[in-house]
């Protein structure tokens, strides 16, 4: 194990959070808000600490794949407990433990949240929510390495540990222009949302955090009612932008270098569309026939189905009420998620597609022993390792689930509540069914389970293996 | 596709269910029942079909894999089928679905029920309730091997398709004699049962009937109470029936020829050993913490654990009223199941088992890239395609589980009930939780429900594949 390039690693991560927090600092001047100086203080920490970490270079700049894990699960508990800081320092969230909570569902871009008044934070604080939210969702890494100077050749390393998927696709041969070309795109997604939210009549601050908060599929809502209490455009609007959000990003740089052709015919992009909208269509019956108006029936079913599939966890409704097969099929899109290279949650539609191909390929294989298929994807034959990995990603992700969905039922509620809570967690959705519905919040559950599920949203968003690389004795036995 | 050989063997099957319907007609000529002439009438029909179609053996005897499945397949749906007629004939079922329902819930022994009062059904009907659970139990077609003189070469193929587990095992090196085995073991185990049910004081009618769907983990009772009103002492001895019946009969082969160190270091035997009891330890402590008295407790932590593990289904408690950790206990050993190489259902133990040490091999070739290390059970290395076919199997269930969620979700019934009748179908268990509970029964779902489920039963016990052979259209194509 490589400890300096660790070290080193961090450093820059703290710097990262350092700078990043100079962002609500502003905000919180411009409204003049007392808290903000929370900000300050951290970030002058931070940015001492990481200074001294990284103003020596390693001489050895070798990073494996094990350090590439390593790094990445450490950098996201450093960047949760810093991130944590200003908000518990504060006082606006007394716990530590929920601070802790809230931080790490904002970064792994779950938006589950245990305020019950999320309208009494004050300004710069409900930004920081969003902000984080922004970052975690291309990733902390991927920024880092979008701007800051190559800390080796390894770099895909990171990517590939802190990236979701099946696989890596570089967009271009060279990481740093991967990242920054990812980032390009989704700050455009981004700002393009604030322009459109704007043009719907929403306050600036109001879009500012809502874009922030779909185009990451992050959710965190700034109201108590989430997007209940805005108009119609403007959750057709948001609605609009998480379906955007939960495609691969591949399709939008396809679209940029005016390779249309290739950009319509990613497989995973017309399943993901075709599952969206088959959702859509049989929630929005099944609530017309439930007794709900037509155009609300499909507005909230399209915002929902939106909202729960890429995993961000807005609500304009409360789905808890709606009728079974509409809550069944939001539970299982809990499980799907959305394209791998997007920012959102999940087992993600590529291994979805990856399952049904293999289950083809096997009946196949039962039917004529003698003809043997390769699977394909995009024209392209799937590397066994891809195909194994993603396997084993099904039995891992179903594995975290159940023994968190055993620890958290320790706390004794129900089972819909305990099986949804943990589901969204893993998944980073954000709200579940029951007592952690759309109007309700985790702040139930006790210290014990909130600490299972910050685990679980930490290995959702990283797909599991970097932490479990982290916990893994034989990581750190010596050879 | 050999049709002709494929008409043989569902002659042979048919001479086997009209065999089988002699035992029920000898038990309502002792009890002097009216409608004990039915299973004469179906006997004698079904005879006389079947020996029309196995009078000429067929000249191409050749059965390839592809072969197996179809014919498996088809064999259950006959089976069913012809089973189910005497139920519906007599009027003690008035509704052809709920007949066909009871009776796949038979034969593939999940053991639930749609009867409101099991109670008031004649003596030789619920025998046959019983008995097609102990032939259903160890398989029909291995039943046929047992007996029948080879239909040719390829009879693993047909043992294969039938018998659960990630890869047979045959005990000795020929197929019949394998079966021939099995069922040695299994009828001594049940009248080792029918003998210890008599010494603790039950009636011979019970005793047998008990014993019957005890060592085929079916779990049908004939009181309305399932065991609930049983003594103790009856209570305990089905609970260490179940779990020997639980047990790979590998384990039994290996103590009979006196190989007990091989007997005592299979793996699957160990792991199944230990999270049972590690189960009935939680619940135990669990109920005990809920104020149940100590005694009690153990007897149904013991005695449940034991019916949903080893998928058999009986109840001693209403263990919907259970706290919620032992209930989600419960719910995931529904899907666990019992060892491989025994009659229960469920995803196996020894798949369990697979999909750890394949974690574990994932986990280490991420730390250690150039250390590939092969994946051994019991000190041999797995073959590569039983791997992949327990991965795949996983894939399939989860995904024939979802599918069927959805399709019974459109019933309206809660998230619960929906949920745990599909995992107990699926599984081959019986009972669920809320409106499918320990005290309910699955009349209240609609016909298309049923016959889902009746999918699910036929699935789970086939372990899935033979089920999706027949459906898929590339096996019926023509070269």
């Amino acid at each position: 194990m490589n400890i300096r390039i660790i070290f080193y690693i961090l450093g820059w991560v703290l710097n990262t959070v350092a700078a990043m927090m100079l962002v609500p600092f502003g905000v919180s001047v411009y409204y003049k808000e007392h808290n903000g100086q929370y900000f300050l203080i951290c970030s002058l920490i931070m940015a001492m600490v990481g200074i001294a970490l990284v103003r020596k270079r390693p001489k050895n700049i070798a990073l494996y794949a094990k350090e590439g894990y390593v790094v990445t699960a450490l950098s996201w508990l450093l960047l949760s407990f810093c991130g944590a800081m200003p908000l518990f320092l504060s006082g606006e969230i007394p716990s530590f433990t929920n601070a802790l909570f809230e931080c790490i569902s904002g970064f792994t871009t779950t938006g589950a949240s245990i305020l019950h008044n999320v309208e009494g934070l004050s300004r710069c604080m409900n930004f920081w929510r969003c902000f984080i939210q922004l970052i975690g969702g291309m990733g902390v890494l991927v920024f880092m390495l979008a701007l800051i100077p190559s800390t080796g050749g390894q770099d895909l390393h990171l990517m590939r540990a802190e990236s979701p998927g099946p696989s890596v696709t570089k967009l271009v041969p060279k990481v740093h222009k991967t990242a920054y070309y990812l980032y390009i795109i989704y700050f455009s997604l981004t700002i393009l949302e604030i322009i459109s939210l704007l043009l719907a009549g929403m306050p600036l601050y109001d879009s500012v955090c809502t874009a922030f908060t779909t185009t990451s599929t992050g959710g965190f809502g700034i109201k108590n009612t989430s997007l209940g209490g805005y108009s119609p455009t403007i959750q057709y609007v948001v609605s609009v932008f998480l379906f955007l959000s939960g495609l691969n990003y591949n399709f939008y740089f396809f679209l940029v270098i005016k390779r249309f052709k290739d950009a319509f015919s990613i497989q995973e992009v017309k399943l993901y569309t075709l599952m969206f909208f088959s959702a859509v269509a049989v929630i929005t019956g099944n609530l017309i026939s439930s007794g709900m108006h037509a155009e609300e029936s499909f507005r909230h079913a399209f915002h929902q189905v939106g909202s729960i599939m890429t995993t961000a966890g807005f609500t304009t409704a409360d789905f808890d009420l709606w009728p079974i097969l509409s809550k069944s099929i939001l539970v299982l899109l809990m499980f799907i998620g959305g394209c791998a290279g997007s920012t959102s949650g999940g087992i993600k539609v590529s291994r979805i597609l990856i399952y049904i191909k293999t289950v083809r390929k096997e009946l196949n294989q039962l039917c004529h022993p003698r003809n043997v298929k390769i699977i394909q994807m995009d024209g392209k034959p799937i590397a066994h390792n891809v195909l194994r990995s993603a396997n084993v990603f099904f039995i891992v992700y179903m594995m975290i689930f159940v023994v968190s969905f055993l620890l958290v039922s320790l706390d004794g509620h129900d089972l819909v509540t305990t099986f949804t809570a943990v589901a969204s967690a893993v998944g980073n959705i954000g709200p579940g069914l029951s007592l952690v519905g759309p109007t309700q919040n985790f702040d139930l559950f006790s210290d014990f389970s909130k600490y299972v599920l910050m685990f679980d949203m930490l290995a959702g968003r990283l797909e599991i293996f970097p932490m479990l690389v982290l916990l893994y004795p034989s990581t750190w036995r010596k050879k």
